[in-house]
């Protein structure tokens, strides 16, 4: 049993944070972040696939395409850096020298993260002045502080950190993310950044695409994927134990530790979703393949008939089967199960007769699965979504360009 | 410039109709209504690409996979005879056995149509009942009671007709459709019936098809698809006229006269949307092919963050912009052009300086063009689609299974 805290990236050895008020949100909150390894860290990452590609995107992607290997990332709130064309090329590059100056470390060993509007330039100047304090700030204790700083229409701050006791020793990871609205498969408007003390070996990122798979990409609010979505996993090696050197058992454990804690930090941003009242989960099961899976729950999870059902407390099965219908997948009507926290509510592609009573006692609830069999094969995937309420429309509708 | 009227499926040559009220509907309304042609009339159709199909629509692909000339349509509001099993497939075969028989006319020359809950079993008793009487009332003046009774949430009727004056004589089109929720490409929950007495090649079904998808699946609501959607065409050649003896200019002429009226009843369904209040235009121009014009227009189309925008008021193009790219097409962000009624706000990918105020005066309106210039070619289309209000979520989460 994998027991998650509360504790943030500097939850594993190495780690230093902080995160400062430079000014860039109208709001005065904190804006600001940076996330430090003492030694250089081992960089896996995965960038959203939106064709608009924001600044700070494409400045991970280059970096990233000539070292495997980073010292930190510098995060900024209340501007995407976005659609900025080559202004916005060259702020991003110039926050990461600027921060790399001030803690003395070699050129090009510094990310750059942005969030929040979309179309305006950063204020480079605000910035600026801001990266000597924040670098001064840097400490082990900062896991909050950063969290804090990377957020936008965020309503709670979401850090997570599991350790897990192996035969060579402790290996630690922790994490901390950002989301609500615009969340979906693909990580939109999404940032989340992991670390941990643990050697990682170069060939890993295969293995951290499927993780991110399963994890930040299996959650929607609503269906959109933003210009700057990233989810960065720093390793810096600091607990001395390497991936491969444990035993099968050992290996096991620490990577179900670190997608636990992936979909801990996921499901936080889904429970945040944009005027959500409900958590629900998805599962699809009896697929042919996970891919077809996925792509059934996505249709479900992301249908607005479905959503509005879910607000409305209502079992309305025939949207969630009309929805994965339309996924595009194939698989015959009459061989599909559907179940609502284990009842059965279709069986052969028809109602069954359970009790109203008891689905509408479930729908009721904040938090509920609802499960549906393609009778195909074996594979099966869950993904997390929340309902569309009266709220979600308002904040979206008043937040301006 | 081609003229559209209120008249509907009556308005062509040797067309009959009727509605009644069978009891099927809880409210009491008209929910049972039928299209008769007394030649039998060339059919052309598109239905659901749902995996699960309601029966009417398994029934009238078996039927039409025999024989491409049908003398009627039986359709039924108020139960979708969807998720029934073997039993609804008997239903369907069954409510056109009977229809068949009191018309008078051959086995499987009349089609079905049903739209509304799902899951439950057509209440056969009632319809049975009431096909004596709706045969009785077929009449050349019921386009209307027709239109009205094959409404579900719909709040106003969908009727429009059209004719055009040939070398040859008149040639004229008539039409109904129904939908207004769960409206999407692939005409989610919709049922059109489009009546011409013009005489058509089989061939024209390819036509047929392309036409659909640049009318009636051009346009979203909220983007879902479901398990009974239907558009039919019914030629059945009573003007004495062949579209292949027309001259070329007569042709042009007629099909353009065809395409404006599958368009103006496709768009009477987004003014329809469950709680719209905005009808906005997405074209998308300087594409590549139609294909990846129309994936980019319904991506943008389909955002519910770009649709609450809509709602708010709020000229958020960063939101279009950002769902332009992620709806898989590829594209330089740095070539992009994006105008509101003709005012450019997007040039090479960065905001102009565009007044606010122009903007916002703009958005206000109740009916708008969003343009949006990928700069790869010489492609466009054009989807039009409707806010995401209050009232959609409330519509949606009290409609009950």
């Amino acid at each position: 049993m994998i027991k998650i805290d509360n504790g943030g990236v500097c939850f594993p050895k190495g780690f230093l944070a902080a995160g400062v008020k430079a000014g860039i949100k109208a709001s005065g909150n904190l804006d600001l972040a940076l996330l430090y390894s003492k030694e250089p860290a081992r960089c896996f990452a995965t960038f959203t696939k939106n064709q608009v590609q924001a600044a700070p995107v494409l400045y991970c992607k280059e970096v990233l395409s000539e070292k495997e290997a980073v010292s930190a990332v510098i995060v900024n709130s209340g501007n995407a850096n976005a659609c900025t064309g080559e202004q916005g090329n060259a702020d991003a590059a110039s926050m990461a020298l600027i921060a790399e100056k001030e803690l003395g470390i070699c050129a090009r060993s510094v990310l750059v993260g942005s969030t929040g509007v979309i179309g305006h330039k950063l204020p480079m100047d605000k910035i600026k002045a801001a990266i000597p304090g924040l670098v001064k700030d840097l400490n082990e204790s900062n896991s909050e502080l950063f969290a804090r700083a990377i957020c936008t229409t965020d309503t709670i701050i979401k850090t997570g950190c599991v350790s897990v006791q192996t035969s060579q020793g402790e290996i630690r990871f922790g994490g901390s993310c950002k989301g609500s609205g615009m969340i979906h498969p693909n990580m939109a408007t999404m940032l989340a950044y992991i670390t941990t003390d643990l050697k990682l070996p170069v060939d890993f990122s295969q293995e951290f695409k499927a993780l991110v798979n399963e994890s930040f990409n299996a959650i929607t609010v609503d269906g959109d994927m933003s210009t700057n979505d990233t989810c960065i996993l720093l390793a810096n090696g600091q607990s001395g134990i390497s991936l491969s050197d444990l035993s099968i058992t050992d290996q096991s454990n620490v990577r179900a530790a670190l997608f636990d804690l992936m979909k801990y930090l996921a499901v936080k941003i889904v429970e945040d979703g944009e005027g959500a009242t409900k958590k629900v989960e998805i599962e699809v099961c009896g697929a042919r393949n996970k891919s077809e899976a996925m792509q059934v729950a996505k249709s479900i999870a992301t249908s607005n008939l479905v959503k509005c059902a879910l607000f409305g407390c209502d079992p309305n099965w025939g949207r969630i089967v009309s929805s994965a219908g339309a996924s595009g997948v194939a698989f015959a009507a009459s061989n599909i199960s559907l179940y609502f926290e284990g009842e059965q509510v279709v069986k052969n592609g028809m109602p069954t007769e359970i009790s109203a009573g008891i689905l509408k006692e479930i729908v009721k609830r904040k938090e509920y699965k609802i499960s549906l069999d393609l009778g195909l094969g074996d594979s099966k995937v869950s993904v997390y979504t929340c309902d569309l309420s009266y709220d979600y429309v308002k904040i979206n509708a008043e937040y301006t360009t």
